[in-house]
């Protein structure tokens, strides 16, 4: 699909000329390498998080991107004031919905956010579709392993449809095989490396990515799809020189950060 | 000893057939390498804090490791209802006594965790020697420097085995040599590097690698032995081909993923 | 000038002989790369901040750093505790003041700190502008991008001398250009690598790595300066061999450790 790694590319050039600010409300364990991650692509990180501030930063940030991994009372209302913020100022926010569906604390905070129109909702195949079940949309096989996956991408991708349409916003399921969908429009891609998944926080780094992409671009869809295409053809090239899951995680982000239009035409893996 | 080689090859390899999920409340250091050391030697790491679901989630993880490194007042109830959660339901918890001795504070968060029973206390010689002095059978003699140790292992040997007998539990005091003891039995292992002591939190996640072994063997002694044992060797081999403790944490993360029983038979120094 | 480069050796090498322990009150994106950068250069870090054990802690304690970056109100306390601690010891404490002039809760925290007679405030120039805005000496042309700068070194220094001098502190505005000064005396220097600013907290660890010089220089420009001098050169080292800002990490930790006297009197470049 040559159109979509044109789109792909150009959106990634504009992303790296833009070098949006994006505000991030994280966990413990994804602060430094989501923060790097950002870098790396072109983007410009900002980990804040008081109610006292985050007005203010969210007026002047590209995005927020909000991630429940390492929650506590006050954490959660940090991301509702955030959220709130962006959503008045009809600034995109992106939600990584970590450990969705492993305790009823997770699910509930979840529930509060998706109140606040998320644009994007990234996960993996488990945690979509305990956000599906959360909103009433499916997703009963749910089966998540902690923070990890037990389910394979293909089992969230019809409720991933049904969420994108309830909410009107994006959902994406990576793994293996990562499905992102805006409701009526749906793109399956298959890069990246099985590596990923041995290095801690990858999923977390990446809905950070999504959002530098979504503060340059108003296709919520097309924003996500480039940032995940980005994502996973730079994993792909960093895993064919490393040695383990240490100089994975170093080389892609060397990688991340010279992953080119060329590199996308190449490698992008549209799947059908 | 062939015969310890074996049980710790043995038991790497249940661990990696199992894929134990291991629940850390640990420290904002060590967040980012213990959820890496985790992954990379075959465990899946959640990193939980919020009392709000630690009961819920203590209750499908295979084990917990409760942390000290960076305290406050909230995350010390964190650790008590987690803790207290573990000690309900029969789960094996690991205790880090991180910089036990350098304050008034840290002193009582370590007495009150002691009475909720860990199946593990592993720290270095100076902790191991100031929880004793806590538990009231010596450690007249540790001398915290921060959280770093001014005291051999040798020095801890004596209390380890008196702190072990009180509580019923083992203790490890790690260092150039790493002391396990159940009280009874005990075991002294030379493997390592001196790089491990310049990078950070590389003893907190080994606690965290411990909790692995733990949530799938019974007898705590053989599995705490199993563990050192193979974090040990992965140190080792990782010394050998690089440049600093920049590198060193890349290398080692990278042989942690693939040490093999192979290894701990060629490597395992076990000394009297 | 080769009188700089012997004070920065000898400095180095009296730090690492007597490896001082560095209490750290840093943010959560920077705690990782601010302990191995510490531990790197041969320092002792230790991130503690609960306000029940800060003024016994501070108090063994060569240096403290207070860091900014991921504020909330227990923090901004803890903050306050311990910088008063290190005030009324004597103590050296460096203030980094991370997105200061960024949001009115931030600049409020840097108001409250300043009070309490930091022995060095190290930032961007963006930051140090903000500080020299609060503190009534200039600034006005500040621009924050979040925690990033669109200011020059140059357009700081002006400000920096009023802001040293008001305060009777060391003052570093650290990027392409360093330029310390205590408000009578000032260097220049253009050591670094444009890879450190793709790198995310490396600002912060410096500040971390300037602590460590404080406790054991009286002269605080003379060890500010010396700090700044081995982790420009480390930098500049380590930018020969790397891929990207992954591996740049990787080997600037590395050339950290191994940084010398010799490397130093070759590299320094002080500019007029």
């Amino acid at each position: 699909m040559t159109e979509f790694s044109t789109t792909a590319g150009r959106l990634l050039e504009a992303m790296r000329a833009q070098r949006p600010l994006v505000q991030n409300i994280t966990n413990f364990v994804s602060m430094d390498v989501a923060a790097n991650a950002l870098l790396a692509v072109g983007a410009s990180p900002a980990m804040v998080h008081a109610p006292e501030e985050t007005p203010e930063f969210v007026a002047f940030s590209g995005a927020l991107v909000v991630n429940i991994g390492t929650l506590s009372a006050p954490w959660v209302e940090a991301m509702h004031v955030a959220a709130s913020s962006a959503h008045t100022l009809g600034k995109p926010w992106a939600l990584d919905p970590v450990g969705a569906g492993a305790t009823t604390f997770r699910n509930h905070v979840v529930e509060h956010l998706l109140a606040l129109q998320p644009r994007l909702i990234r996960g993996n195949a488990s945690e979509i579709m305990a956000v599906a079940k959360i909103a009433g949309v499916g997703g009963e096989g749910a089966r998540p392993k902690g923070v990890d996956s037990a389910n394979a991408t293909s089992e969230a991708e019809a409720v991933a449809v049904a969420l994108a349409a309830k909410l009107g916003c994006v959902v994406a399921a990576t793994g293996a095989v990562d499905f992102i969908t805006d409701g009526a429009r749906s793109l399956r891609l298959a890069n990246g490396s099985p590596l990923m998944e041995r290095v801690t926080a990858l999923g977390c780094a990446l809905t950070g990515v999504c959002g530098a992409f979504l503060a340059v671009e108003g296709d919520a869809f097309a924003a996500t799809a480039a940032a995940i295409a980005v994502y996973g053809v730079a994993g792909e090239l960093a895993a064919e020189r490393c040695k383990g899951p240490g100089s994975f995680r170093v080389a892609f982000l060397d990688r991340l950060a010279c992953v080119s239009e060329e590199d996308l035409a190449a490698r992008l893996k549209v799947i059908a």
